[in-house]
C-alpha cells in the first residue's frame, strides 16, 4: 500500500476564482486509473496545537504499490493538472507512506 | 468523509526498542471501531524538493465524518496510546480534512 498525500497552499487564497481553478483541477485527478481510493480535503475545524490546519486544499490517494503511484505521476492528466494549476499554488507539500 | 492524518517523529530515531515500541502503539489504533479505513505507514523511497520524508511514521485515519472522528479521539484505547507513547515522540503534526 502507497499513500501519496498533499497539501496545497494558495498563491492568492483571498481570490476565489483561484481556489475554484485549483479546486477543479484537484478534481480531475480522481479520475486517474491508478489508484485504489482518492480523497480531496478541505481543513477541518478542528483546533489543536499539533494541527496544521493552514493550507488550502489536500489530496489523500491511495495506490497498490509504489509502482502504481509511480504511473499516475507520469499519467498525462497528472501532468495537464500541473501544467495549468502551478501558477495557482504558493507552496505544496508531499508526504510519501508506504506501509499496510 | 473526514481524513485524519499524522506523523510522527521519534525522539530517539536511532532507538530500534523506541521505533518497534511506537509501531505497535500505533498498530493498537486500527482496532477502534469508528474508522472506516486505516492506513499505517513508513517514508517510501520517493525523493523529490516537495517531499517530506523527515518522519517516521504516519497514519491516515478515515472517518464517515466529524462526529465519528471525535469518537475516536475520545475513545478508551486512543487515550492509552497516547498516555502510552507520548514520551517517544519528538513531535506530532496533524491534518484533519473534510471532503469526499
Amino acid at each position: 500500500m502507497f499513500v501519496h498525500t498533499v497539501f496545497f497552499w494558495l498563491k492568492h487564497p483571498e481570490k476565489q476564482a483561484d481556489r475554484d481553478a485549483l479546486r477543479a483541477g484537484i478534481e480531475t485527478l480522481r479520475d486517474i486509473e491508478h489508484m485504489d481510493a482518492a480523497y480531496i480535503g478541505v481543513p477541518a475545524d478542528t483546533r489543536r496545537p499539533v494541527i496544521d490546519h493552514s493550507y488550502d486544499f489536500s489530496i489523500t490517494f491511495v495506490f497498490a504499490d509504489q509502482h502504481a503511484h509511480d504511473a499516475y505521476q507520469e499519467h498525462p492528466m497528472h501532468l495537464k493538472f500541473v501544467e495549468n494549476c502551478a501558477h495557482l499554488w504558493e507552496r505544496v507539500r508531499v508526504y510519501d507512506a508506504v506501509g499496510h
